[in-house]
C-alpha cells in the first residue's frame, strides 16, 4: 500500500523541485510548524536520504509572541527528532518596524535564513508557500493596479530559495501532516483580520470561489505563471531596445534616439522610458507610471511641451531627435 | 455656471474619444436607456454639433421581455425628441441560443449595430461600458485563468465600435443622468444573479472594495489597460518569431526550425507554438495551454516522446532539428 495521496503530492513536488540538486548538498527547509512547512520539512525529510542529499530545518523565533521561543524550540525538536533533520536550527530575530509590522518580519526572516544558509553552505532553502498563498498574492498585486509584474506572484525559484509547493492547495498539506500524524501549529497572526493577507485568506477568495467556481485559487496561481513569463519576455525585450535606443547613457544623462523609440510597442517603450529614468538616477521606487506616460507623451503626442519633471532631480526633455533626461539644471 | 462636474466628465470623455473622426461623419451611439448609455447619448448629443459632427441613436429590441418594443421606442424617442439625436432607430432582433443567453443576446446585438452602421455609413458607434464593467470583465477573465489576454477587459477601440468611459465610474453617469433631467431605465436582467456578470458586480466587487479598499475598481481597470498593451506587444513578438522559426508552413503541415524557438523566451516560444498548431489547422477554441505546454516540452524538455495529439486531427512530433504539427497520420 502506498502513501496516503497527499503525502505522494508533497513528496512528489519536494523531488520535482530537487532534480538538479547534486548528490551530497545540504538543502535546508525554512519551517514556522505550520501545516505547509510542516508537511514541506517532512517531505524534504522523506525524500533527501533516497536522492543522495542532506536535509536541514530552520525556524526562525520573531520574538514577537509570548513564548515564541519556546515554539521555535519545540519546532527545532520535531526535525531533530521526529524527522531526523540536521542540523534543526533555531534563528532569533529582532523584528523593526519599517515598512509595516508583516514587511519588517519577513525582512528580518529572510535575511537570518539567508546568514544561516552562507554559513551552513547550504545548495537550497525550502520555502512552503501554497497554490492558496500564491493566489492571496496574485489578488493583492491586482488591488494594486500596477501590471503584470505585480500579478507574477511568488517565483518558484529565486536565488536559492524554492518554493515546491505553488501548485500544492493548503488543504493538502494540512491533510499530509494529519496522515503523518503530525501535528501543525496554527499561528493566531495568520487569522489576524488587521492584515490585508489575512482578509484577502478569509474573505475575499472565499466569496470568488462562492460566486465564480471553485477554480478561482487554480486560476489565480496559473495566471501568476504566465504573468511572470510574459514580464520575463517584456524585460527581456525592453533590455535590449533599452540598448539600442540610448545614444549615450551615464548617471545624471541619459539619451535617447525618438526615431527608435517610436517604432517600439507601447508596452516596450515604456519599459524603455522607466529603465533610461533609473539608468539617469531616479529612484525607482519614487517613479510613477504617471511619470513615465508624461516621458512617454514627449515621444507619442509631441507639440512642444516643456520638460517634464521626474523623481531625483531629474527632467526629461525632447530636443530635435532625442530624448534627454538629466539632472534637472542641466536638462 | 458650468456643468455638473458628472456631465463635465462625461462629455470630456466623448470630445476626447471623437477628437480625430473627420468634421461631418456620422456618429451613432448604441443606447439601451440604462444610466451608463443614456449619459452617453446626452453626452453625444452636446458634443456633436459642438465639433461638426452628426449624431444618431441606435437602440436594440431584443425581444426577451414583455413591453421590450415599446421600452426601445421610448429610448428612440428620447434620442430624437429630448436630445435631438438623428436618425435615432429601433434594431429588432431574435435572440438565439447559441452560448448561453448573454452571448447569444450579445451576437444578436452587435450584428444589429454593424449592419445599421453599414447602411447609415457611420464613421463610428459608441457604446457605454463603465469602468465598472471593465473591471467585472477583468474578473472575470482572471476567473479563467488564461492569461494576460484575458485580462485586458475591453478594447477603447476595437474597429468601428468606441467605449469614451472606460474609465469613468458607473456612478458618475448616473449622477450625469440626474444632473440632466434624465430617467434611466433600470433592466431587470442586470439585478439577476443567475448572470456571472452580476454577482461579480453585486457581490464580488463589492467585498473587494470593503477589503482591500475603494480603489479595486480603478486598479482593476488599470490592469486591463497594461495587461492590452502587454498581450500586443508579446503577440507582435510572437509573429515575427513565428516567420522566423517556421520552415514551412502550409495548412495540414508546419515545420518548426528547433534551435530557432529554443532561442526565444518561455512566454514567446508557447505563443509561436500555438500559432504554429492553428496555422496547420488546430482549431483555436479546441487548442487548450495543457497542449501547447505538451508540444513545449518536445521543444525544451526533449528525452525522445512520442507525438503529441492535438485537436483537429493534428499531431506534433520532432524529427531531428525540427518540430513537426501535421495531419496525424502523417506525423
Amino acid at each position: 500500500m502506498g502513501p496516503h495521496p497527499a503525502v505522494a503530492d508533497v513528496r512528489r513536488a519536494v523531488r520535482e523541485a530537487l532534480a538538479d540538486v547534486e548528490k551530497g548538498a545540504l538543502v535546508l527547509t525554512a519551517c514556522s510548524g505550520g501545516a505547509d512547512s510542516l508537511a514541506l520539512a517532512a517531505a524534504l525529510a522523506f525524500v533527501a536520504p533516497r536522492t543522495g542529499l542532506r536535509a536541514g530545518l530552520l525556524t526562525v523565533d520573531h520574538q514577537l509572541q509570548q513564548g515564541s521561543d519556546e515554539r521555535a524550540r519545540t519546532v527545532a525538536d520535531i526535525g531533530a527528532r521526529r524527522l531526523g533533520l540536521s542540523p534543526a536550527e533555531v534563528l532569533t530575530v529582532t523584528v523593526g518596524t519599517e515598512g509595516g509590522p508583516e514587511a519588517a518580519a519577513r525582512e528580518a526572516r529572510y535575511a537570518a535564513l539567508a546568514e544561516a544558509a552562507d554559513q551552513l553552505r547550504a545548495e537550497a532553502v525550502l520555502l512552503g508557500h501554497t497554490r492558496d498563498d500564491q493566489a492571496e498574492t496574485v489578488l493583492l498585486g491586482l488591488a494594486r493596479g500596477s501590471g503584470v509584474r505585480s500579478l507574477s506572484g511568488m517565483a518558484a525559484r529565486s536565488g536559492r530559495y524554492r518554493r515546491p509547493f505553488l501548485h500544492i492547495p493548503r488543504a493538502t498539506t494540512v491533510k499530509a501532516c494529519e496522515a503523518m500524524g503530525l501535528d501543525p501549529w496554527d499561528d493566531p497572526h495568520n487569522e489576524d483580520p488587521r492584515y490585508t493577507r489575512v482578509r484577502v485568506r478569509r474573505r475575499v477568495l472565499p466569496v470568488l470561489e462562492a460566486e465564480l467556481g471553485p477554480g478561482v485559487a487554480e486560476a489565480l496561481a496559473r495566471t501568476a505563471g504566465m504573468a511572470r513569463e510574459d514580464a520575463d519576455a517584456l524585460d527581456q525585450w525592453a533590455e535590449s531596445a533599452y540598448q539600442n535606443c540610448a545614444l549615450s547613457d551615464i548617471p545624471g544623462s541619459v539619451t535617447m534616439a525618438v526615431p527608435e523609440l517610436e517604432k517600439l510597442p507601447d508596452a516596450v517603450r515604456r519599459r524603455v522610458l522607466r529603465r533610461a529614468a533609473i539608468a539617469a538616477g531616479a529612484p525607482s521606487g519614487a517613479l510613477s507610471a504617471t511619470h513615465v506616460l508624461a516621458v512617454d507623451r514627449l515621444v507619442t503626442s509631441w507639440r512642444g511641451q516643456k520638460a517634464v519633471d521626474l523623481p531625483g532631480g531629474l527632467a526629461a526633455v525632447r530636443r530635435y531627435g532625442t530624448l534627454i533626461l538629466a539632472i534637472s539644471p542641466i536638462a
